[in-house]
């Protein structure tokens, strides 16, 4: 006889019929028309430019429920660092937080790093986004030295733009 | 005995002491800060993120003479297409136009792509920007077909985003 633990939130059983596929360009007029309401009314959508979604679609993923955008992660292979994949910019649909879609959405960026031989992952966030901080913990990233202090966390003052601190993360995929 | 030919410009005497280098991280607050200068007064700074400088140093030139910031290109290699490298932005200060930076700046990103077997190099721009469609003409770019018509010009209407053509430039560098 099955049975089944109850689950907190409104579309958790459903969680079991996300996919995952890769982004393509016509994805990217979905995603920043929900921006503002995924990111409480932060328009945060200039940042998700639309040639990582002709340029960097292999490591670039959209996770749905049938036809529903329900999450989607920027990524790309640096240049600069060939032993580095750097996460650019992960949401999810508010009502499947804490479902586990943005680990799925991780896991699957993972694989394209090892795929092309990317043993360490990086990202960044605000300090001000705990959420995202403590994911990051989560799955099992340090966070990064820096030059200064945030809430008790460390931050790096002008990573992305002047004064503005970010919390860098780090993540080794494998040891060697 | 050397003849000197009369050149237009209140700068032109200077271009030989350009240098064009890598761009780094910290190039990236200097450009920011004069974009809205060098494009009239349009501040189009949200597209060129300081992860390009980060990221994609190797395909990101800046020109200088002597410490001053003159002009700068942000490109990258696609993952998506491993023929393709893409030229993203490219600026020049308004007093040193039509002296061959921009040219000397595509040179170097034409160098970058042969150093990574990236036979073909794609940009865009607006069809308003009738300069830049003239420079890519100049430089042997071809116009791709496109879905619409502007002003006379084959444009993508939706390439970056709804409603906004853009003339889509291609060039092979070399023939195979």
């Amino acid at each position: 006889m099955e049975t089944r633990t109850a689950i907190k939130g409104a579309h958790m059983n459903a969680t079991a019929n996300i996919e995952i596929r890769n982004g393509k360009p016509s994805d990217h007029q979905s995603i920043v028309s929900v921006m503002p309401d995924w990111w409480g009314g932060r328009d945060l959508s200039s940042s998700v430019l639309k040639i990582f979604f002709i340029h960097f679609a292999d490591t670039t993923y959209v996770a749905e429920i049938g036809d529903d955008l329900i999450g989607f992660l920027v990524g790309f292979l640096s240049q600069s660092d060939k032993d580095v994949g750097y996460i650019h910019f992960m949401g999810v649909h508010p009502e499947y937080r804490r479902a586990g879609v943005g680990r799925r959405l991780y896991q699957r960026f993972y694989d394209g790093c090892a795929a092309n031989d990317r043993p360490i992952v990086k990202s960044c966030t605000s300090p001000i986004n705990k959420l995202s901080i403590a994911f990051h913990l989560r799955m099992g990233f340090e966070i990064e030295p820096g030059d200064g202090i945030v809430d008790g966390v460390p931050v790096t003052m002008d990573f992305l733009r002047a004064n503005d601190p970010k919390v860098l993360f780090r993540k080794e995929l494998r040891k060697k």
